[in-house]
């Protein structure tokens, strides 16, 4: 398939962004496919069977094209000192909130396994966060008929995607909801603004570019078309509609105003969130070793989500949130922004147009 | 003058950012202004004097419409002990480098006497960062016939500088050179990217809009246009024209490729520059004590600007700084901009419209 070729059959050039760990559901995917965009199966932190029963679920839904996004596994580059007293610390807090904690390995998140799947059951699309697959991955995907995308945050990483065969490049801005796909870790890397980040990529690569970052409404979606797009990818936009899987105590947050920041208090990669107790207490001392801390955290998460408790609880959103809708079905979001992108395309005229008739 | 009646009078809907403390010259805010954009005068760290002759430079060489920015001066909070132990570990530094330190003391920056500056000489625009005038400031301003806008940097910011009259909005996206803007230097506050702050303040106010940070080129501005922007704001797009006032050392950074981050290092408040050595070994060390540090500070900065010196000079430069042009009139930069606005809105049309005409 030719690079670009799912863009080409949207109906409205609007990505559903995959959130794994609950908030994407194959009915979420097939819900935003079936009303013109591109839905996503979040295939991080399930098994390979999972991810193929979600395709199969996806598939039993709709007959439109959809994507899967698998994470790159990241090198065991955890600093064991600060390891160990980040564990001792988030015990200590699970101790004190009668909540179990996981053992804080490494994993590569059965990276083989879910390559396999996605070579067997060829999705339009395979989307890749936290660095860029070898070039042979990307040529056995190709070869199965599955575009490549991957998940850039500065100018340098595109380039490398571009060298290793990318078919399209997901260009996540600053503002976006969870975790940052930057290729490392290391502090300051992949901080950009999305319209910054957007126009300095065009300047390395003519790949078609799906941009991401704290969009949330047609007029944001407009202005990256603009800005050299070929389409947007939205999360936080879809988190409370009825189709997503996210829990209550996640919801009740996005309906508040609090701050948004940056942290590795849940996970131990940097990744944004509704600043809540947990995040506070604990994001300055969460060191940068991913994903032995999400590892570590999950069972007190998933305590707190049976609680329904969203002090203790990863609460990711884009730094759009406040104005998300709530409650609506995937559809609904899906065709409001079409109808605002036509709206602010069609209000702009060029700057030659004779004054006032703009 | 109404509301916005200023960004009517423009040909190309480019303001040039005021940059204190050398970058901005008459002669830059009057060339930007002739080329058809607007051009300002940063009358920060100037005598009320200074800020009158400089002034009068600028109507020496144009006719057309300029403004003035001004600083609004900040509650005296800085942690007297923090404080010490910074002037302390920059005192070293400086002893070292064999260049003097400035008292670390507060001031308002001559806040009355530009104000009646601004009265007295009545500017097109003035612009303020830092807080939002007292209404009755603005209302006095308005009197004269000066149109007054505030920056702001999250939308609570927009909903307080509406409230107060202000007659525009210059918001400045996380993206942006120098100093953040923000009401408060508190850490996390009014750290959004351009894009998704200007679509939040949209949802408060209905004030023409300026939208700053990170923009090079003319298809961001585009970009800014159709999300609702009346105008985009430029700094470091002009930071190496042969008009601006930009150290060398400054300048030759510029053409680096270093990434940038917030600071607080040179000044006590929260700026973005290129990471130096000076940034790299005492950023973690700066309190938020402003304008305090930036008095400590400013001797050694002059000697490091003497020496050209680019690792203990504050290279202050937005996220987008690799993109800019250099050693060129600002002229070209104006006339470039308006070329690529035209051509990114003319590039796009409705979704309604047939497929494959776009």
């Amino acid at each position: 398939m030719a690079a670009g070729g799912v863009l080409d059959q949207l109906r409205v050039p609007v990505v559903q962004a995959p959130m794994a760990g609950g908030p994407s559901t194959p009915a979420l995917a097939a819900a935003v496919s079936e009303a013109g965009g591109l839905g996503f199966v979040a295939a991080g932190y399930r098994t390979a069977a999972a991810v193929a029963a979600e395709i199969a679920a996806v598939r039993a839904a709709t007959s439109r094209p959809f994507g899967v996004n698998v994470f790159v596994p990241s090198p065991d580059g955890a600093d064991r000192g600060l390891l160990a007293g980040y564990v001792e610390r988030v015990r200590r807090e699970a101790a004190g909130y009668g909540a179990p904690t996981g053992e804080a390995a490494w994993s590569d998140d059965a990276w083989e396994e879910k390559l396999a799947v996605l070579v067997a059951e060829r999705p339009a699309v395979a989307s890749f966060a936290f660095g860029c697959p070898p070039p042979e991955v990307i040529e056995r995907l190709g070869e199965a008929g599955v575009e490549v995308w991957v998940t850039v945050t500065e100018p340098q990483e595109a380039e490398r995607a571009a060298a290793a065969g990318a078919g399209g490049l997901v260009v996540q801005g600053v503002e976006a909801g969870a975790h940052r796909g930057t290729f490392s870790d290391a502090d300051g890397v992949g901080e950009v603004g999305l319209l910054t980040l957007l126009r300095l990529v065009t300047r390395v690569t003519a790949l078609p570019l799906i941009a991401s970052g704290g969009l949330c409404d047609g007029a944001g979606v407009a202005a990256v078309l603009v800005a050299g797009a070929r389409a947007a990818q939205l999360g936080t936009a879809f988190l409370d509609t009825v189709e997503a899987g996210t829990p209550a105590a996640h919801r009740s947050a996005l309906r508040g105003g609090r701050r948004t920041m940056l942290t590795r208090a849940f996970s131990g990669r940097r990744a944004r969130g509704i600043v809540n107790g947990f995040l506070a207490r604990n994001g300055a001392f969460a060191p940068s070793a991913y994903p032995h801390v999400n590892a570590l955290t999950a069972p007190l998460r998933a305590a707190a989500r049976e609680r329904n408790d969203p002090e203790m609880l990863n609460l990711w959103a884009g730094q759009a949130y406040t104005a998300i809708d709530h409650d609506v079905p995937a559809a609904t979001v899906v065709e409001r922004l079409a109808r605002e992108i036509d709206a602010a395309l069609a209000r702009r005229e060029p700057l030659s147009a004779p004054p006032g008739s703009a």
